[in-house]
């Protein structure tokens, strides 16, 4: 008999940016039966419960995920990795276990030591910010992204449709893929981005320190091209020592791209260099972001 | 005797992104005697014209800038160092002449062939903006702007006053800079990241080609980083070939520290990462920009 939306207690384990955002629109259009935040540090736990943004909140991880019909783990990465060895024996038979980390091998590997009777996805909704934290959450902030759901082997269709129906409820859209997969599309798309963002800012920061001159002629190009560099850390941390080989490989690959360009321009080749970008402007401008 | 903005007819060569904006600026707000703006193409000198962003329209150079007192150059960079050399016979004596090309150390050099009676200054607004064109301009595209003002060494400081006056008028805010120092800041906060947009779009689009999905995936994140990518191919060519030996010593620092990045992720030494990003992070957050 499978489950439906309405009907679920759900466990939203970590309240930043992502998790938090996810229950005030689970709370706030009444999409479940309960929304229960669990959040390591005590002032979370009042600050979140007391704006309304969950039903009941508790920093006892045991305690917020027991006689849940889903838990979310919606921390950074490894701090997903250590709760997915936790929580095996508080969760009932029949539970979905979801997360919303940033990489999804080692998750799903994870994910895949909980009891059999546990039903695990992995799950890595497309929203880029570079804000973290409760206080950045917001409603509706998955509206229009891409939600990347990795089904186990050992996930059975009920489940996968249970996630599906939650992505959907908060207006994100769904695409399966298997975990490996994500990871290296994601390195493309985000976790070589982060890294060309903290190179650049490394050099404008050398720059800066011949001229300070730099930060104050730095405009729309700079900002929009290093705003990622400014994302938490540690969330990124977790993120490259949990998906190294795929991130490697992309840096060595643009750096062919860069070198490429470079090679191009030393050597005055006008039209070699038009024609590389060129193609990289009528590529960019083909793609139309979701939002 | 020194001339006041709103005694002078000006001249805008190009009526693009930048220079009709600047036109529509000056006009609805009535800073001047006369806005003149030449285009190469009729469709756009009529549209200008019957948008109401110029007083006066042609598509003849000499004809528009004859008589004017102030002319402002607002095409791509080797399309003025072209009429640089053109204008000079059509100018009268104690006009200023203007630039707002995105590369100094030429144009500038360009700028001192002029005929003694003229005043040149050359001057870059720092307004960063992927789309081109008169239809993509917009007035008060220059409130809270850098514009950056590289007077000459026969450059009279009534002169420098007067293109202070226009800055200040549009709501720009002028820094007054030599023009090798200029290209060189610039190559650092706008060049580099236009060529590191295009090798992350070239590196997308490889992946593409194994997996389009990654399209999908592709959020906010890579939409910022990619963004300048998608800029004026042409103008960029100006740009790069008219500053190539500061361009190519910033991608050179650049990969420095994107190979420093890749060699600490590489052997996993997490705190040295954390350091080198922890380092970007408080740089980039440290970092206002002015809009």
């Amino acid at each position: 008999m499978s489950k439906r939306l309405a009907d679920c207690r759900i466990a939203i384990v970590g309240l930043g940016l992502m998790g938090a955002s996810l229950a005030m629109d689970l709370v706030q259009r009444k999409l479940c039966r309960e929304v229960r935040g669990v959040a390591r540090r005590t002032a979370t736990v009042l600050e979140a419960f007391f704006a309304g943004a969950v039903d009941l909140a508790t920093n006892d991880l045991q305690t917020g995920v027991m006689g849940a019909d889903i838990v979310i783990l919606a921390t950074p990465v490894r701090t997903i990795l250590d709760m997915i060895r936790e929580i095996g024996p508080s969760l009932q038979p029949g539970t979905l276990v979801m997360d919303m980390g940033s990489t999804k091998r080692e998750v799903c590997a994870a994910l895949d030591t909980l009891p059999p009777q546990v039903q695990p996805i992995g799950g890595h909704p497309m929203t880029g910010k570079e804000t973290a934290g409760f206080q950045a959450a917001e409603p509706n902030l998955y509206v229009n992204a891409t939600w990347v759901l990795t089904p186990l082997p050992r996930t059975q269709p009920e489940s996968i449709a249970l996630a599906t129906e939650l992505v959907e409820a908060v207006g994100a859209w769904p695409i399966v893929l298997p975990p490996a997969r994500h990871d290296e599309l994601v390195a493309t798309i985000s976790h070589l981005p982060y890294l060309l963002a903290g190179a650049l800012v490394h050099t404008a920061a050398d720059m800066a320190a011949r001229d300070a001159t730099v930060w104050d002629l730095a405009a729309g190009g700079f900002r929009d091209t290093s705003r990622v560099a400014a994302s938490d850390t540690q969330m990124f941390l977790d993120i490259l020592m949990t998906n190294r080989v795929a991130v490697l490989d992309q840096v060595d690959r643009f750096m062919l791209h860069l070198t490429d360009l470079r090679a191009r321009l030393a050597a005055g080749d006008e039209d070699a260099l038009r024609q590389k970008l060129a193609h990289s402007q009528a590529t960019r401008k083909a793609w139309t972001p979701r939002r």
